[in-house]
């Protein structure tokens, strides 16, 4: 501690993304548990009846697993910004943490409760989706907050934290939808999964949608750093299918 | 081996602390498997039934959850200061981990028997609590006496270390209250997780009370490092509230 | 960000991989909850009974657990030569860690259904095998066209990532060739294994057979650097019998 | 990998290391699963009841912890040597890391038949112990054979390696003695987890008992690099006491 150099506060940072990871890793593996019990049943069918008659628990274990996944990304992309951690912000990280941690409960509840109560199930793992924005929201917004995010990084760390604050009103909506429609409510949060699938690019996205393309000059060293990667996501995509 | 030098040191520490964070985070983690076995009921009832009828074992799964993450960060705190480590302090950490380890035994026991046997299931997880403020102690303590904390750190890390001794104290004490009335209990133990939450701000109170504010020198310098964290504990709540 | 230096494009790799490391090491692990399950049977049977009644239960722990092994392995060989990733390719490794962590569901396929449908069992644990020749495929061939691998090794590293691409037309046909007989499907798997197991070596092999060991140039430079290991894995399996 | 550094080998130790760590932290988790399920019975006893009929879990649970934590330290302790990894190393940890993944089988066979069938239970679990024994000497024989371990260290790694030779001739006979008295195992089987609890004073102890005390020179450098150490080892631990 002493001096608290810069180093230390990096290896301070570095130390709570470990554990964090840990715990991503962990919630992310613990969902097949929930796939093999399907192969314990007292019924006498033969092995495809049994996996086909679960198919939830098929289809709830790849949305589990998306989820985590895409929380993990973005908690990556937050953490390359992040220099420095406090006490409080660990526990910020905790409210992150404990709502990964419960994500596999959800996930069990879609495999189960599916057929029988569609949207009840539904609305469980959609409020899910709130505590993951609150808590997203929360952790960015207290690294801004508290310059635990280098000087440098302040104006563009500023536009990226936007898309967790969207995130948030944008889960409570389609919460509320999901007892009208749920089919609406699954179209849009396959459009939530696919926009936090590349927070970087989507922060470029709303910035571009929100200054109308006219000065663009704040975001545009931000730009510039990630050049290579916008170009790569942009423009490659045919490439990698003649590549493989 | 060969010189041990200071890098090589904190590579073994960074190693027993990377392996301990491995344990915190899959402990942490396994909690959710509790709570995903309440779905698989015998009975019929639909799924908000099942869940306010196993409202323990949320409370439980959140207990449990808020224990393991002040162990972590009361350990993450502790390494900051540790500089090196021999095979005896493996053997004090490794009776921390034991207790970690156990403590979703207690969890589970709280989820199960809070309402038939609050007193006991309480008691257990109280007799848990009582376990991890020996080995919280034992670990700063067998630090301090072997000089696994470099020497600018040795008067400040001996206040620190000082507030877990406190814990065994209070531990003790409300594992017996515990038996007399429960709610006097529970309200102690979350009085215990709010001061531990923060360990650093902790001791710099303990300090300032012990002293009764008038040599504070001796902690000065400690103070002087923490600065920025203190302000920021101490004054920014509503700066938060209203940055989010 | 800012400047994305070099040793910050290395630390992102180095997230990347470790957050993978936690998932196969998690994987890994959980295949021995299967095992366990065994030992709870209603019967009265002896311990040894119990044991030798479910020898499939062992036999497919221990496949789960070299295929998870050989899939690190291969792994961490492709991570010595990535030295740095963007959005898309954490997605491509997202998949292969979907299969990873999906595997202990056809292992426990195995163990419940090797002696009921032996064929289908092992059709399912085939299928397994394609989708983690693709992944594995798809992360090499999506790192070698969007120059995440250093400029010196590209030659090597594109012979490397062939085997992957052979890996899947192997896998395919073994997957057709389980329908027709499962004791040659199950030759067929050890072979690749054992191919897999050492991918450098493999490597270096196939290209020999390609280039029929008359230009040998274009990979010289690679083998040179794993001439050590390759003098390992050529000369020295009897001088290790020896020395234990 | 071009010029393969000696930073780059070191990495890549590091990252076998990791992953070992891993899956040790993760084995040493899933323990408590076992002694969770103890909970979930369909008799109508009282907590008490329960946890004392299970006295044998919390033994299991107790026993297991031990054993896998003293492999952690003993795998530790090897890799401060080992400077570097080839494809053939990472098959023989992957074997350690195949009997530290099964370790909480005969753990559970502990927990279930200690009772019923005390000699059996306790002839699986010695027979993990052969298997420890094998890999923990595969791992030191390779690496020594192999010039996995630098220059100056390979004096002292040559008696350290030789208490894993040793373990595997003990742990072979108290096998055999198991089916002869139970009673007089467990107390050869406590030795052993003293012994190895501490395995660099084991090899300094077996070295003067070998040397008779005569020709020290040989791991006279090793010592002295070990003279903090187990200076604290020997002197101390009257002083823990008062200081705690």
């Amino acid at each position: 501690m002493k001096g608290t150099t810069k180093s230390d506060q990096k290896k301070e940072s570095a130390r709570v993304e470990l554990f964090s990871d840990g715990v991503f890793a962990i919630a992310i593996t613990l969902l097949v548990l929930d796939l093999i019990q399907i192969l314990h049943p007292e019924t006498e069918d033969d092995l495809l009846t049994v996996c086909l008659h679960h198919w939830q628990s098929f289809l709830a274990f790849f949305i589990g697993f998306t989820t985590i996944l895409v929380c993990w990304i973005n908690h990556h992309v937050a953490f390359e910004f992040i220099q420095k951690v406090d006490t409080k912000f660990m526990w910020v990280n905790g409210f992150l943490l404990f709502v990964v941690t419960l994500t596999p409960f959800p996930t069990a509840i879609l495999a189960e409760y599916l057929q029988k109560e569609s949207t009840v199930a539904l609305a469980v793992f959609g409020f899910n989706y709130i505590l993951i924005s609150f808590a997203a929201n929360g952790i960015c917004t207290y690294a801004y907050n508290h310059q635990l995010v280098s000087d440098e990084d302040r104006v563009y760390f500023n536009s990226y934290r936007q898309i967790y604050r969207y995130g948030i009103y944008y889960t409570i909506v389609v919460f509320f939808i999901c007892f009208i429609s749920t089919w609406v409510a699954v179209f849009l949060y396959i459009l939530l999964f696919a926009a936090f699938a590349a927070p970087k690019e989507l922060t470029a996205r709303l910035e571009n949608l929100r200054t109308g393309k006219k000065s663009k000059s704040a975001i545009n060293k931000a730009q510039q750093v990630d050049e290579n990667e916008n170009d790569l996501a942009g423009h490659t995509s045919n490439e990698m299918e003649q590549g493989s």
